[in-house]
């Protein structure tokens, strides 16, 4: 999927919704316990409940990589009931990932080839050849951390380096040159929001993951007005606000719920920028 | 395992080599693709054939992950032999994860529990919370990128920042406030031996884990002439040039013998430095 293909799903479903798939075994419904595989078997429902609303999903392989092979197994099904049922939908595997070039070539096997996911996050810690291997292939895309929501991000992230950016900037620029805007995105923290001006006119036509809002505390109308572009430009992730809205088997209703909520002020946003 | 364990095993084996387990499908022998888990023989092989010569294993979940399932059970089959057969093996994750704290809380739980590694390798781009999590378990370790043995160092690793240090001087800086040298390690690529004296000076104490001798290109005197301090603190890591020393039946006699090689030289340096 290119830039262009991914603002016209923005289009049609009138929002720029990514949902988080941090399915924790430990706060899913009871019940589902029964089943050969709970964690397929939640995100099977979460996704069903939510994907006339979204435009992307994004497991976080933390949450599978914790219960081993089985979770492992789990987020194979997930990624191939996703291109199977809804193939419109964009998946991102958020592993923040990156290491030397022959390596980094093997991750980007696993989640492109093995997983046939959209997109992977990636640390731009190690420089260009850890991030190359995964900007190769047409239609796959490298999303790199650049300005995170954590209270962590002032540690390094935020450090002024001698020619007066701060890391986060000089990661932007720098790696900018290095795809295009049809295979780089950026993480961007939705509790920054006033740092998305700066963004925007370091890269004002690059797609923006931006995590952080609902339980991270990042406000949506924020993030429109500072990072929104003219093909919106914008894939706002809520993982928690929408997975455990409700812990019984109501949780699918509860998602639905939570997602249109979502949904309706991103067509809002949409609409107040003339988009749709 | 706290850092005078480690010291005590390196001083029995004189021996400071960890053995990376970067162990590609397509590159073991053809023989043992019949097995059931053709990964987890290769590994077997390798771990029996030089585990008197090395103090420590590194799987690089890269080349596990690549597999999908069928490699998250051969890393597990692998981890779980060392530690029964050769319970005095110190096992890294390397897997330069790092993420936002409830999620690398997943990924603690992920290595230390699920897997029962000793230390997982960690990028620090996203700060305190990112890391914290791995430090929280006595005898657990985290291992952070401090300056890699890649090209792509140079985009972000080696930028100065405003105070006149460059970025992986900071992270060493900052990051070794948030733990001890019991729990907290740094990787330096040994293609920068030069570099070695400026970081004992940041920390005198603390252990390196070094890659790239051999196939990468670093030199291990260098490393022991300029990296060694008295409780050694060093694990000097090989892959390929023990692993795929040899491509036929001989794989595990090819293992040994590059193994004892760097061994030797291993032995001669800790004994110059009076060490055994």
């Amino acid at each position: 999927m290119n830039a262009e293909e991914l603002f016209r799903n923005i289009q049609r479903k009138k929002s720029f919704l990514c949902v988080g798939l941090d399915t924790d075994y430990k706060k899913i419904p009871r019940m589902l316990l029964d089943s050969e595989y709970p964690i397929f078997e939640f995100n099977k429902g979460i996704i069903d409940a939510t994907a006339e609303l979204a435009v992307a999903y994004k497991p976080n392989l933390a949450f599978y990589e914790t219960m081993g092979a089985a979770g492992q197994m789990s987020l194979e099904m997930t990624v191939n009931y996703i291109r199977k049922q809804h193939p419109d939908l964009f998946i991102i595997a958020d592993a923040k990932r990156g290491d030397i070039g022959n390596t980094s070539k093997m991750y980007a096997n696993a989640y492109f080839k093995t997983l046939d996911c959209d997109a992977v996050t990636l640390s731009p810690y190690m420089g260009y050849d850890s991030i190359s291997p995964f900007l190769e292939e047409e239609g796959r895309w490298a999303i790199l951390l650049a300005l995170t929501s954590n209270e962590g991000s002032a540690d390094f992230e935020q450090l002024e380096l001698k020619g007066g950016n701060q890391l986060y900037e000089q990661v932007i620029k720098t790696s900018s040159e290095w795809g295009s805007v049809n295979n780089t995105m950026y993480v961007v923290g939705a509790t920054k929001a006033s740092e998305f001006a700066n963004i925007r006119q370091l890269i004002p036509e690059h797609f923006l993951l931006v995590p952080g809002v609902g339980s991270q505390g990042g406000s949506l109308s924020d993030v429109a007005e500072y990072g929104m572009n003219d093909r919106c430009g914008l894939l706002v992730n809520a993982s928690r606000s929408i997975i455990y809205a409700d812990g019984t088997n109501r949780f699918e209703e509860a998602a639905t719920e939570q997602a249109a909520i979502l949904q309706k002020q991103m067509e809002a946003a949409l609409k107040a920028r003339k988009l749709i």
